[in-house]
């Protein structure tokens, strides 16, 4: 890790058995692109803090929390904004979260084509940039105040910052599910593993929880 | 869980193989009275979050992080905020920690000996109450404003709110040291473990962890 840059996190990155971590058919209807199964062990409530559930606190619930804590920016690629394609039609789309964005902090989101900035009264803002990894990262840097920037995927997203090599930490979720079609998380990355020191703990709930940090 | 109460949940509750939770001879030198080698492999650091530690994050350090999340108010024995017995000297102590303590809320000090409240700017207040446990947990749970209380340890409380069977949640970690001597965590208990259900998952840092849940 380079002292010059923030450190870089991947949190909750759901992944198939066969290794797929999104579907390919993104739609209003379908953020997720139909990878939904993925998602059927996963309490977005926690993200903030296990107390956030009047349920269990599971490891499961205690791993996923470590979403929030010292990030100070996201990064994240247009698909998980919208499934808008090409020039952002005039449609007033906002993102999928309505008024209250989990996100809380500046969120830099890649795309060819320039937006306005969007912003929230809870501390979200969508920032609209056409970046390259390193660039996207420098500007989420300056906006995260010292704090971790976390790269929020979607999985193209993800993929192209270990191609950069510019991941320092990646929570890896291993989903009991099998997909049989969507977007590969690792595809192209033989040998990525030789970069992190991995960390494997299987949870009651029935997943697979991998802690890998830059060596 | 009664819906009249907050939440008591214990945290980071470190055990030896042999059942020690702390050490028998705290004084002034020795906060937890001899039971160093528990805590040798324990970051305080990341109790409030992982990035608190320039270092990997790992399983361990993840569900350390868990201590500070949703917490409006603890609960403590005397023996935490303190190596001095009977009447309180006029000695100005205000705990082991300093300027900062790391609590940031109301924390109530279990006593026979009521003394003035102690404040410090960064949001911990130390109360002293001369009350049963069950009546702690109410001044407590109304200092905690809907968030959840904190069972603080040591181990002698945290075993007296066992016993009154008024905790929620129980994080216990075992240490795979022996040492012998000291205070016992869970003497007089048997069969407390039909009232949870008990997930473990033990770590390449050689800990097991256990998150007790209220059946």
């Amino acid at each position: 890790m380079s002292a010059a840059r923030p450190r870089a996190r991947v949190h909750n990155m759901l992944v198939s058995l066969d290794g797929f971590a999104a579907g390919d058919r993104v739609t209003f209807d379908q953020p997720i692109g139909g990878a939904g199964l993925l998602f059927s062990r996963f309490d977005g409530r926690v993200i903030d803090g296990v107390h956030n559930a009047d349920a269990p606190i599971t490891v499961d619930r205690a791993l996923t929390s470590m979403w929030g804590q010292g990030i100070g920016a996201e990064i994240m690629g247009r698909r998980k904004f919208g499934p808008q394609t090409g020039q952002w039609p005039d449609d007033g789309w906002q993102g999928w979260w309505g008024d209250e964005p989990p996100f809380r902090t500046p969120v830099f989101v890649l795309t060819h084509h320039p937006r306005e900035t969007v912003e929230f009264e809870n501390g979200t803002s969508f920032h609209f940039v056409d970046a390259t990894p390193e660039e996207a990262l420098r500007q989420a840097g300056e906006a995260a105040s010292g704090l971790d920037v976390r790269i929020g995927g979607g999985p193209t997203t993800v993929r192209q910052f270990l191609e950069a090599d510019l991941i320092d930490f990646l929570h890896l979720v291993i989903v009991p599910v099998v997909l049989g079609a969507g977007v590969r998380l690792l595809d192209g990355l033989e040998g990525v593993e030789d970069r992190f020191t991995i960390e494997t703990v299987g949870t009651e709930g029935g997943l697979t929880h991998q802690l890998w940090n830059r060596k």
